[in-house]
């Protein structure tokens, strides 16, 4: 089974694929377009230019209200569709029903638009519908996902290079995924000895999980294992600190914070002129023992 | 052990860090400042305005051949100093020593500076400088890394959202780690039921750990599992295909191709019209008896 590129964009909507051989088809109204555009973690400095170009682009603009605020002027003029957080499934459904109008819409996500955001809910409702109620207008709109830059990557950047080798990354939140598959997945990747990034490490309600993980790293790392805490990204109040994992708790984060957990070769390296930063070198080399 | 935000940025080189005070020093010529900047797989239209600025600013720009010139007339005047393929480690050290001149330098990456590139190599030589010599004057060099969209994020975004859930990135090139490191970590990946985005899949000589990390992985996942193979992103030759994991092999790939491996939840999702996407839904729902 092959499935070759698609060509997505104009007013190309059904694309047939067969054989490598790509034939596009007018579908005429009815199909719109709608983009699901990653704007990268807080700066404009950080939003890539396809992400520009398909926002001015679009018409109708559906996202969180603070980051409709942060496009500024890009967005004036459109019709904008402001969020509170949470509420995703209303907020694609929206966007959806908009595109199947024939509109060219944008949905707006911080960070990637492909991690921990909108994109993959974009497929399940196109797949599965509302409530089990498939809608095929909805299987004919030509879906165009634009990358963006994700929290973990700024926040390495701002404190040197920690995902300098393998690393993954795990969401705490048991909200969809039962805990026990969390919990495994955390022992794996400590046994896989990944530098780990963790995303929703909290939220009002939720705080005990983050101290499971730090207990369940432990086992696996060494207590003085730096632990990168990064707090609103490219915003005037952006903090980026550093501790150790034994120091991990849940009062040190909130439910925006990202944290990058060093692998066994992450090194914290302090300079005389009390410059820091966090590394993890490009391989293993002769230290092969320190891989548990 | 808390280390703050640094500011770095303009003619300020040392930052002394002590109780979250920031205490900038002017400590005069001898340091320069060295941006380490992804910029995106390919297309310029995946480079961030900061890559942009930094490489706007700077007078010195270093990289591959090939990624300087996709840059055109952005280091039209600039001096430059063209890399082949391989030669990291001179590169770098190019880099470092221009900067430690006092000049403002541009050391380029593909992708994300951060995530299989030169940041960790920058920071590598500033600890441990070249053949165990370590140079004072770099480690007064400003330093600054700049985030870019990476291969994996771009592959995802052709395709649809297969890193809708946790995910890993395992480079497969045992050139500095040794091969046992890596099959423990594909074994770790696979239990942990991460999505796997592969880098290094193969080179001219290295042919067989593809086929090993496939046998690896389909000990824990169905033979039916999708995965996706990503070339040239972002260029006209660009290639997005996607197969099942026991049709994955070394003649599939090249040195450039990035692939995604499903996780048990991973989806192609083909529609009437033929257009198909590969996406992982957020969550685990009811169905948590996938979950080997």
């Amino acid at each position: 089974m092959i499935v070759p590129k698609q060509k997505h964009g104009g007013i190309t909507c059904a694309v047939a694929l067969s054989s490598r051989i790509i034939k596009p088809e007018k579908v005429g109204r009815g199909c719109g377009r709608l983009a699901v555009i990653g704007i990268g973690p807080g700066s404009n400095d950080w939003r890539a230019p396809e992400a520009t170009n398909e926002i001015s682009r679009a018409t109708e603009i559906i996202g969180y209200k603070l980051y409709l605020d942060l496009l500024g002027p890009l967005i004036e003029g459109k019709n904008r569709y402001d969020y509170p957080l949470g509420e995703e499934r209303d907020r694609v459904a929206e966007a959806l029903r908009l595109a199947a109008e024939g509109k060219e819409v944008a949905l707006v996500s911080s960070g990637d638009a492909g991690i921990y955001a909108m994109a993959c809910l974009v497929f399940e409702l196109i797949e599965h519908g509302i409530m089990g109620n498939v809608k095929p207008e909805w299987q004919r709109i030509d879906v165009h996902v634009v990358p963006g830059i994700s929290a973990l990557q700024a926040a390495a950047a701002k404190i040197g290079a920690p995902l300098g080798h393998d690393f993954c990354t795990i969401s705490l939140s048991d909200l969809l995924t039962p805990w026990e598959v969390i919990e495994k997945r955390l022992e794996a990747a400590a046994k896989g000895d990944f530098i780990i990034a963790l995303y929703n490490p909290v939220s009002i309600k939720r705080r005990k999980q983050l101290g499971f993980a730090r207990d369940i790293l432990l086992n696996y790392r060494s207590a003085g294992t730096p632990v990168v805490l990064a707090k609103n990204l490219g915003r005037e109040e952006e903090q980026v600190d550093v501790i150790t994992l034994n120091e991990l708790n849940a009062e040190k984060v909130d439910m925006l914070t990202v944290l990058l957990v060093g692998s066994s070769q992450t090194r914290l390296l302090t300079l005389n002129n009390d410059k820091s930063y966090v590394y993890t070198p490009r391989g293993y080399g002769d230290k092969k023992e320190n891989f548990k």
